[in-house]
């Protein structure tokens, strides 16, 4: 049992695992169980493989429902900005996954503890073993809690261009005129505040703040699509 | 509602949609949309990105289990083998969905329906359809049906050494010898038939048949991996 890990993730989310030996597999690597042969360890990998299939879905079924009239094209490329090496690794972090992985001495010295691509198996992992001990009712609470609100914050929004979006949108149906307007500015130079509404033909459409313009810009577009959406 | 599709779902899997217009969806191309406007049709390219996620987990999740000790990498390359263009197209055509599939005019002619990659899409969308419309718990079945008794018989063996596996398995822990015998070899040049069976240090652990040496030898490692796996 991995001291500590237990009690965080009770407290911070309320699991908790009927089979302790999963929780054990997903967060112990190969070197570790290599150091200690004959106590009948198993490493993280097999889990990660079922936990990267289930990331797939239950990150497909979110957007697919979130987003009822983004084009698969779109959807593709907002799933890869949420699943890939560098999310997964950052969702690690914050859950202080990095704190609990078992490692062999070699690697713990080459610091593979704080390596992304480490973190995103263990994540991955992490997520396999929690869908075997309690399946995808368990799992979805927890990917709600550490995933989705980070669309909100604007996390995946490099990747993600909800101005192109809008304006495939509201122009299916033919030409329109698409307007951002800079409502308000203010802050000092090092933190700067914008606030941006888009019109579409002159229709207030949505309301967005950022620190750049671009950003303001982009999360006015963002509530644009979401007011559409309910439409 | 496309006719026929309805009472081969019910015939052959026992599957009744509650939601019709998911089935229509996920058998719609954009070319027939286009071709019948002011319809409210919708194409099945969004509920294909869905299915896709569906079956990464619902394969996943089968071969994770049926082959307890297989690792990541080997399960990674098995999945690959089955969820692919070319296995989903057989899928499609054995559950003879190419002729329900709704086409514009054009790609009628350009014989689109007969086409590995559209009918790969369309197995993918009745797949994003049948769990949106009855969950996991409908796919699977089906699944199971059409996509697994597959392993049994052989269809991705080419990507799948069950002999290597074997080899593998039971070299971990030290050296072994690892012997294929012929036991029988009959019928007529054309339809030739071999029996052999594969000892390992003298135990045997399986027989298998084939119309080649190799593909017996296959299903021979292949037995003795699931008589290994029961131990």
């Amino acid at each position: 049992m991995i001291a500590g890990l237990n009690q965080e993730l009770q407290d911070n989310f309320g699991i908790h695992f009927k089979d302790q030996s999963l929780l054990d597999e997903a967060f112990t690597q190969a070197s570790y169980v290599n150091e200690h042969p004959n106590q009948g360890l198993k490493f993280y990998e097999r889990i990660e493989f079922l936990g990267d299939a289930v990331m797939q879905l239950v990150v497909s079924n979110y957007i697919f429902r979130r987003y009822p009239k983004m084009p698969q094209g779109r959807l593709t490329r907002l799933r890869a900005a949420m699943v890939n090496e560098q999310s997964f690794a950052s969702f690690a972090r914050e859950c202080h996954f990095d704190q609990y992985i078992r490692l062999g001495r070699g690697e713990e010295k080459a610091q593979a503890r704080h390596r992304d691509s480490l973190l995103c198996d263990i994540f991955e992992s992490f997520i396999g073993a929690l869908y075997m001990d309690q399946g995808l009712d368990a799992v979805v609470p927890f990917v709600t809690t550490v995933v989705f609100p980070k669309l909100d914050e604007g996390r995946f929004d490099e990747f993600f261009d909800h101005k192109t979006e809008l304006q495939e949108l509201v122009q299916k149906n033919g030409s329109v005129t698409i307007d951002y307007r800079l409502l308000d500015e203010k802050g000092p130079d090092n933190d700067r505040a914008f606030k941006v509404a888009v019109y579409v033909d002159d229709k207030l459409l949505g309301e967005g703040h950022g620190h750049s313009k671009k950003h303001a810009e982009q999360n006015a577009a963002r509530h644009a699509l979401e007011n559409l959406k309910e439409e």
